[in-house]
């Protein structure tokens, strides 16, 4: 790795370079969010874009997980799909549907109708956000930005909003191979932008969510999908932050989401961590990979299975605790909280 | 396998039982429904419910895509949630929202409330259903039964309706062991019920959709699911028929879902089908694969999707051509029928 190694960094920060820990760090996706009862009390006050624009909210937003649960991270509260607004797309998030984009690109025409953007001004309230977050943060805990991946995003932009099968995207896909890549090639450039300036702003790691690429065959993947996330994580390299790359239900297809890069993989719940290892060799990283559902387990259960899914990680330094997908809505907090607690007291 | 070996038999089924064929066998899950307009001018008259409950209507609905598409088997028309019903769920398909539950179950109470049911006299139409079927269905063309396994029909009682997550079915499964087993246990007893009643009828082979287990990691399947599953599949022997089981997203675990049961695994898009006989053996008979959104691209995409399917099966025998899932609405008509034609055309 290209990573400058240095021994006073936090526990974070070193397992993501595979260096030597006190005790396996954790967080979680979306630990700032609707389970927890602060945020549901700014949330009933400000919608999900105001919140992101309003950096004094988001840096609030995004430090009460730190300061409630003890993790060792914390992660910038954003969406992943606010780069498409400057882009030309009307998104609004509706009560219990999810993100819905009024004008959906479909056809090559529309992907050149969208706008070319200088992301780091339209997104300025993001670099904001993340300064006042640092500035608040304990210098022993790490603040990461994220991004979707050029083929989450792109399936949102295509499908209007959140689907269960891409039909729309996977038409494109097959249909018209050269708009596909000139969307994903634009989505790739937008989204590098972002996290640079992410980073300038005082990101220290980076996650690249493609959450649904799983959707896709390996070879359509390594076709339609990889080399548009490889350029991210080769423009990132220079950067020198860590990175992390993660998607749900890609068991079929871990080695190619290594290959297109990132110095974490996020595995979801359904791969063993020692499999992980195995397929991705023993000097990956990898997070992971508590099922989200589990946090609605009696504590015994709970325990048992954090006991287990350590044991499955036979105390490697490359393993950070999380989820294998977000918290979900309804999450008991003192479930989370104690999960913490557990991972610290069983690897420390 | 305890199959009776006749050289006479339809091309499905001897594909089922992995012997020599003179092409492959194609057939398609949901091959009758909302895509085919002669089954949209029926459903404007009548509710998803009514036509399961009219066998008249039912077997027409059975046979149009074996006219219209030249398939080598039927599949009887149906819905995976019927035998719900008289369990005591109430049941509705809600126009755009897919079945909704109105009284899921959530505690060992709702459970043990559950109706004692003869599911053969509760869903005599479904049976009528199969003998009309079986009156008019060329005599090479054999028809298929079906139902849900326990957990994906479990899945849909405890969360009320269709789930991302399956945050209710995980939480009782985590929460009260006892119980859930329990309720699989019953749902077993059910759908093996139901699956002899539709043999009986006339059913020449069975297809069991365990379509949501793949949310399971391998560990979970293998304690909370498989013995109700392997059940069913072992009660089925006797009947001689053969069986077909199939899940979404399961290459994670497709080695426990051989071992639960079926003569015929059915595979999703995510596993190359060349891998599907090194995981499962050579013998093995894999029903499967093509993504069914590559029904919505250009022919010669389709085409050569197809081409590429058939060399990863090499000219097994045991190889059933399918998708990976249903056939999903708004697909061209004209594209599905030119996979068959595709199929016993590369394949003859």
């Amino acid at each position: 790795m290209a990573l400058t190694a240095t021994e006073d960094l936090p526990r974070f920060l070193r397992a993501a370079r595979g260096q030597a820990l006190d005790a396996t760090p954790v967080w979680f996706m979306r630990q700032a969010g609707r389970y927890l009862p602060e945020y549901r009390a700014i949330r009933a006050r400000h919608s999900l874009l105001e919140i992101c624009a309003r950096p004094a909210i988001a840096a609030e937003v995004t430090l009460q997980p730190v300061t409630r649960l003890g993790v060792d991270a914390a992660i910038l509260f954003a969406d992943i799909l606010l780069p498409l607004v400057p882009m030309g797309l009307e998104l609004e998030f509706q009560a219990g549907e999810g993100p819905v984009i009024h004008n959906p690109v479909r056809t090559g025409a529309d992907i050149d109708a969208l706008r070319t953007v200088d992301v780091t001004e339209a997104l300025g309230s993001v670099m904001e956000t993340i300064r006042l977050v640092r500035e608040q943060l304990p210098s022993d805990i790490p603040l990461i930005g994220f991004a979707g991946a050029p083929f989450t995003m792109a399936s949102y932009a295509i499908e209007g909003g959140s689907s269960r099968t891409f039909v729309e995207t996977k038409r494109l896909m097959y249909t018209d191979p050269d708009a596909w890549h000139r969307l994903l090639g634009g989505m790739a450039e937008v989204v590098f932008d972002y996290l640079r300036a992410q980073v300038d702003a005082g990101a220290q790691a980076i996650q690249l969510f493609d959450s649904w690429a799983g959707a896709l065959a390996e070879q359509e993947y390594r076709e339609f999908v990889l080399p548009h996330t490889r350029l991210i994580f080769e423009r990132l390299k220079p950067l020198d932050v860590p990175t992390i790359h993660f998607g749900v239900g890609t068991h079929h297809m871990l080695e190619a989401m290594r290959e297109a890069g990132g110095d974490v993989t996020g595995l979801d719940w359904r791969t063993p961590l020692e499999e992980g290892w195995r397929r991705l060799g023993p000097d990956a990283s990898i997070q992971g990979n508590l099922d989200p559902t589990l946090l609605f387990a009696p504590l015994p259960v709970l325990r048992r299975s954090v006991i287990d899914l350590l044991a499955r990680a036979e105390g490697r330094p490359g393993h950070i605790f999380n989820l294998g997908h977000g918290v979900l809505p309804g999450t008991p907090v003192e479930n989370v909280r104690a999960v913490v607690d557990f991972v610290h007291e069983l690897t420390a």
